[in-house]
């Protein structure tokens, strides 16, 4: 097990200034982008990891630590930014500001110990998880997002690079 | 042709902003963790992109804006970086922060026109190449290495992760 909370904190706290430095004062045609039909743009993201941050991570965790008999944890619905209000980008990023700021402040009020991290609880389709897979899984899942909002806006270039497209990765994916 | 130069410069001013959010203060687990050898690690990659600036980018627009007879780019040596001097993470972010405002400088300063876009230099591998091609190349590269970083630190926790690996994409590739 590789996992420390301290480094995973380190990463948590960073993702609403990356998001800022990539987006804020962006162009629609860069916000908007995306890599077809049904795939997400940067904007649709930013209000992923918002209803992430509502009804996911912490949610989750307060099942796995508390005394419950029925530790299942709610699904979570990756869609559900889509058909929410068109808020501008401007006020989601301030949102999530706030809520991943709620969100650190409650994992550093618990005190998680080592024997928390192995405690356990149920996924709807994995069934039992540890509380430590679920923090790692919650620092993938910011990390990749971020590589999916620079993958979406680099391959608006994917014609316009030419030749090159051979030598960049991220246009083959 | 999508290729536009405001639209461009945008993505490539932000750059240094989004490295110093991603990578300023963390902890050297992440910043020397590689996905495996003959892999980068994020401060391999910030040496590259320093390396980048120095040789490739607006030294091979010159060359396709100048008067030359032969137009042939100079080969750019992706692995440069590995061989360099170990500076302190910090130092480099401020070189490239440095390196990246003169390139945008020059870049402004040539005022650009269409015509100038769909001039050509030869590329050592692919032949006669544009300059939009190289520009969007530019931009796309930068998201790329954006994107890798972001991966790169995602993988180390591959393992812990446990099932969820299966919903995270950026944990496959």
């Amino acid at each position: 097990m590789q996992f420390n909370l301290a480094n995973s904190t380190e990463i948590l706290q960073r993702t609403p200034s990356v998001l800022r430095a990539m987006l804020q004062g962006l162009s629609d045609e860069w916000l908007y982008a995306n890599e077809g039909e049904g795939t997400w743009s940067p904007y649709d993201i930013v209000g992923h990891l918002i209803h992430g941050e509502k009804t996911d991570w912490i949610p989750r965790m307060e099942i796995i630590l508390s005394d419950k008999a029925d530790k299942t944890f709610e699904p979570f619905d990756r869609f559900a930014q889509l058909t929410e209000e068109r808020k501008p980008l401007d006020a989601l990023l301030d949102e999530f500001d706030v809520l991943r700021a709620e969100s650190l402040q409650i994992l550093q009020s618990r005190s998680i110990s080592d024997d928390d991290l192995i405690k356990t609880g149920i996924h709807p389709a994995f069934g039992e998880v540890r509380l430590y897979q679920l923090l790692s899984t919650w620092v993938a899942h910011d990390l990749g997002h971020i590589a999916q909002i620079a993958r979406v806006m680099a391959k608006q270039y994917k014609e316009d690079a030419g030749p090159w497209v051979a030598y960049l990765r991220i246009l083959q994916s």
